[in-house]
């Protein structure tokens, strides 16, 4: 039985994950880390968790935890495992990070889209980057993960085949991503009241949201050189869900059969990711509270452009989700456990 | 493994079954039936079903049905499965009945509230009421289960012990309901677009409501003579859940604690029955997606009365789910098997 | 030109006046007072005002404001207004208050639910109770007028008729209300972000509600003697709203057509009162941004209760409505001046 | 008093238009057409309208009606208007039509995206395009009036002046528009059904949408020349409300300051246009309700684009609210009667 560790168990992504494990057969949360409810029952903040465990919150010791667990999730703000990061952590046990702090080789580019110092850039190196659909050998051997953002797992995923391929023009990305409140977290600010999101539809971060770098290195791999996108992330009044709609010029004269082969050849045997049909389009409601991506693509002959589409649970394949993902690739364990859940719907 | 076949299967309350029948261990369905959708696929109907299963949708045929399943689950409009309802399908397979076809025991109540005649009266009395943590020992041998409706689970186990250990006045019971817009089912009305029902509150079927009869015939087996109710059920803006809160009169001068007391002893060893902490109140996004009940209640000693509240997913206590609990009582499995969803949140 | 003063004008009551106020043809607001936001523009805070006001908001300067202004809205959180309050400002202009601090007559019934000592309980007597349809004479002349609570008004309204006619037994009444989330106000807190009341149905403060002394004394007035209610507020994911289901003991044998005329009387030239036509029930929808409240009952010959429904809108006739229609009542003019707008549905 | 007929009240785009002309103080509703319901009263069908009108619904009689009446809104589906409209109809009353009929000068074009023959394209010559900001002088003089669609009107509004001035590459426009529920009108289907809409965002009907030759027409006006552009609307779950996020490549070097005086040049003087601060982001919470556009931009000096926002309320500025506007131009009116509303919100 693993035993895992969370800090920032009593965010939502951090809740997510004591969902996840809590049916997860090789694995058990034994520290479910909050600062700011340290031995409150964990019960009595997420009352789904009512009766499915007795734990109480406990403030941040990473050095006991670290003993304690095989594995570590830090869902905590920007810069506090970078604040924390020591060899001492790494060499006893596992860390998979869902904070940006080692997503990012660069780290003049991380220090300034973040606008934070970071702390302990000599671990940057070291960690692997934990998109497990590209990265899934590395992942394997990996001690220190960085979990990718929610809106970056979905915009990569959904762009990757045809930058890879060089089926697009790769400075003509544009990526309209639509993403549920959950994705703004638990604070407790007035712009995330019920009354100030619902009935509202608005971009916010225009052209400074962090998780564009993040965008930008993983498809430059792909596309073997450097590119710029422009990334507009929107807020939208659900709970759940990511849809990004990105739009890019073709390079080559396919159609909508040839580009889906070409998803196909990525994606064809990745249990998470689901290539739909010619025609459809996805929809977050299909995902809800599962790992699944969705993926379509539509060609434009009228304009010579390729609209591409993805969505996912933000608070799963988004973060908690592939975190266990990731989990389950370093132990050696099915890649799957834990992540059977089929989408809620309604 | 049990073969189980829907009747019904892209209703709701049907895909939720085929939800919850994804992840069972012991059981698979075989037949989608649906005559709407006859010869679709059933992924391309229920998106979030993609990937998970290849089946299409058959047209209603009972009798090659009950041949190829050990059970049948009827999740169809009332007077349906009483239409077709005989010896020789009970003789080949389970059936449990979503629909109110067979829980009223008597018939002229039944004809009087819902407005058809029923068609096969002689099986009522056979019909076992599903409601498990009242009548498991019977719902272990039955053929016919007349699984209970969404209100009158809520309503009935969040009301039952006072009824039956006599703290309230049997005459004095008033239940409000609230519910989530999945309960109104998959037709396409006007009244249940978007638009008419977002952003607004109503009640709805004041004192005509077909679940009143059933709640009161349940209750009156608990308190050993007959008892009326006033039942108000209210339409909210939401997918899921139901929120019962319930008033009556005290017949005995108890206190909160002892009132808790009672509740623990009928539902202390019941996995899916949460018996909060004084003080708590059900809400309905703590039981979302899962297989709970949450009950709790406070009494007012300014007024004499006790307000009682129960909340539920009534697609999943409230239908599905408790007709998987029913599956598994009638076959020998662990009661738990297949539910063992967290409540997602959020 | 009647100059009107906001004090709390960045609230979702204030905000409110400021949006009636805006179409009000003989006031204007020339004070918007905001603590929180002091010196910042309006229309930055709420944006819908962009455009019709360059207004910037001003510290509490309540000496200065009531030299410029002929009447004071104060929007302000328990216990403020008291503690400012002295004969100089009644003196130099009209006060309506949106809190509780003047509507209960008895100083410790005050105290009692609102755990706060009252600090100037000498204004408690002059103080009206502003509710128009009942008290519509004494208004006309007050200076300080306690403009009711959402809940107590959609309450009052809706059961006055039927205790003042003495047709219900005066101590079995029952009020289970829901109210949209702009009723817990502006402040940043956790219970209140979108995730944790999207998709939710809870009742909360049951039995302790401080709305229930102020019906219980408006009741009583009618009832010509003291009652007592049984009242539980419920959270309904929505903006805006509040629809009571109501439920009492008949001491007279009525039917629904007589029920009516009881209402008729009461509220037959009411402009601001829709009594609904038989059958129909009230839905905050059809309400929703108007100063109406829609009122509806049902007689239930089988246990000989009777159900009342009624809805309003919290903001406008459930506060700044209702405030903008006293303060037409004081200053002489046409009350519905200001308040003609047109429920908006969808 | 302007004589008012409206053929399809009942639908959402009707029902805005009796909102608003309820509250016009030169124009009154004499006909509510509804062929689903005739001879039923309006009120019953919409809620909100109870009090306010005692019309019953009539069957479609355009000759009748054209005699009562001084301007007809057609609220229609495609293709209604063209088969009915003939030089009678025009000559005896002004027309100011909701649908897509006569939007759209190559009737090629209306056909082959609209899929149905149109039938009285005589007339589409003479028809003005009712964007009252741009097309202001000729439609003060015109019989008939085409009313924009609602996407057409928020990103053509938005986009104007950047392609009039040629500042954007005219055929690297990309448009993703996000509308709440209402614009998919109030037919019974299950696709609007609330719990298939709710919690869920989708885009549909991808490069393919009937707004887009709209937008192209009158875009390429603007340019004189033709110019293509990529159209994507999506479907959030809300209400009311468009949000259109545009990008396009800059041809000249230009700053945010610079672009927003290049709006103001073109708006500065347009009451229902709001040009935002730089650095703020449209909302469609600040329109809803109103007849406000709100706009604004920003540029990214990394990639040589420009990203453009506007939020407009689908069913005011992007329906009946405009159509107002043009009944008023076409009546020589203040351009601003009756469409004073202040945005509501929360």
């Amino acid at each position: 039985m693993i035993r895992a560790g969370i800090i920032g168990a009593t965010g939502y992504a951090g809740a997510e994950l004591a969902r996840l494990l809590k049916n997860h057969r090789e694995a058990e949360v034994i520290w479910y880390g909050s600062r700011s409810y340290t031995d409150e029952r964990y019960s009595g903040i997420y009352g789904n968790m009512l009766g499915l465990t007795e734990a109480v919150c406990r403030d941040d010791d990473l050095k006991k935890l670290s003993e304690e667990a095989d594995v570590i999730f830090t869902a905590t703000p920007q810069g506090f495992l970078a604040s924390v990061m020591e060899e001492g952590l790494l060499s006893s046990c596992r860390v998979i990070d869902l904070s940006a702090d080692f997503r990012i080789k660069d780290v003049k580019v991380y220090e300034e889209w973040y606008k934070i110092e970071h702390r302990s850039p000599r671990f940057i190196e070291e960690a692997v980057y934990g998109l497990c659909e590209i990265n899934r050998d590395t992942i394997r051997t990996a001690r220190l993960v960085a979990n990718p953002g929610c809106y970056t797992t979905c915009s990569i995923l959904s762009l990757y085949p045809l930058v890879k391929e060089g089926v697009i023009d790769k400075d003509s990305i544009i990526i309209d991503a639509k993403s549920g409140v959950s994705g703004a977290g638990r604070g407790a600010k007035v712009n995330n009241l019920y009354c100030e999101v619902n009935e509202n539809m608005k971009a916010y971060g225009v052209l400074t949201h962090r998780h564009t770098p993040e965008i930008e290195e993983q498809l430059s791999y792909a596309a073997g050189e450097e590119l710029k996108v422009v990334f507009t992330p929107h807020l939208a009044p659900m709970n759940r869900g990511i849809l990004v709609t990105a739009y890019a010029s073709l390079k080559k004269d396919v159609n909508d059969s040839e580009v889906r082969d070409i998803y196909l050849k990525y994606y064809g045997d990745e249990y998470f990711v689901r290539v739909l049909d010619e025609g459809m389009c996805p929809e977050t409601r299909w995902v809800e509270g599962s790992n699944y991506i969705d993926i379509s693509s539509k060609v434009d002959k009228r304009t010579g452009r390729i609209v591409v589409m993805g969505a996912l649970d933000n608070l799963v394949k988004g973060a908690a989700g592939q975190a266990v993902q990731n989990m389950n690739l370093m132990f050696g364990l099915d890649e799957r456990e834990g992540l059977g859940m089929v989408p809620l719907f309604p």
